[in-house]
């Protein structure tokens, strides 16, 4: 695909995620999205043809620009590219911290893009299709998590990594439906500290 | 309020709950209220004034349903009214069980309710109103879920029910927003510990 049409695919994706975090998923029609995205009227339906196209293109982005963020966020790769890091070690107490740190910009800076991704969610419940691409998307959202976990060495079981990107997102959408002015750090890092706490030492309470 | 009125108030609720789950916000309407609850078209703006005044009345009747359950679950009194229970203890374990079957209930049997509530949290965002509701009902959840748990003598200290409550809430979305075939006893039973062994023993990881 040229990139002028990949930056304009994307541009849609873009608008169409702001438009579900403002208006929720009712919101999002292609009239809608092209006056966001400042693109002529009829455009959209170049790039999605139908409104469930449209949530999908959303879905889809979400989870590609979240995973490039994690994998950015935890990259082990050196600078001059010339092969893999060495194998690394994270501790409970770091693996707390950078949970705490990504919740917090997600909560924050990032808060449209997982507002929209919890509104696909409960839209996807009345659409089947939209719930497919939903679950195919978490199936590489955990391959993707499972592997940066090794990578970075965290003591958490691969077994465990469902249950811990469970009490996450879960988390999250606690803290996105927030009036912003009620978060707080030290309470995120609380809520980071017990979620690492709870996946470790598994085998009862 | 005569229990007929009460009655038929607490119908125009239900509706607006059943409704909420299966179309989301957007759905929710005089007229479809109306319909759902099988009243005379006209009714219900005799109970609830607009649509904020509609949903507002959803979200209240999910909390009180959902404080009635949790005090009915773990009710103390003895069955003959006399006084109250002797003061009880309960493990880690058993609360994890208490909160496993909690968890599975509200994510079977009760969907609806809990779909209905993330559907106004989210639509929140866009309501001022309805957002100072929900700030309400949550500070009585919390001064409940407090009680609750100070009566059941359990080991979760006052200041982590707050965290507790939400690895709760953020479990529950990820599990009513699955298919329900994806459901797993097992899986919500280790979520259930995870929470548990996540809010006990704190003080970093």
């Amino acid at each position: 695909m040229p990139p002028a049409n990949l930056r304009r695919r994307r541009a849609l994706a873009d608008a169409a995620i702001a438009l579900l975090a403002e208006e929720g998923a009712h919101g999002l029609t292609h009239r809608a999205v092209e006056a966001r995205a400042g693109v002529p009227a009829g455009t959209a339906t170049n790039y999605v043809r139908n409104r469930e196209a449209l949530l999908i293109a959303a879905a889809e982005r979400v989870i590609e620009l979240h995973l490039a963020d994690m994998a950015a966020a935890t990259a082990g790769d050196p600078a001059d590219g010339t092969g893999p890091a060495p194998r690394r070690s994270t501790s409970a107490h770091d693996l707390a911290e950078i949970l705490a740190a990504s919740l917090w910009t997600a909560a924050t800076d990032l808060r449209d893009r997982y507002l929209a991704i919890f509104e696909l969610q409960l839209e996807a419940r009345r659409r089947p299709a939209l719930a497919a691409v939903l679950a195919r998307l978490s199936a590489t959202a955990l391959a993707d998590t499972t592997g940066l976990h090794d990578e970075m060495g965290t003591p958490v079981p691969e077994t465990a990594i469902p249950l811990l990107i469970t009490l996450y997102t879960g988390t999250l959408f606690n803290l996105v439906v927030l009036p912003a002015e009620l978060l707080d750090r030290e309470r995120v890092r609380a809520l980071a500290e017990a979620m690492v706490r709870g996946v470790l030492a598994g085998g009862g309470v």
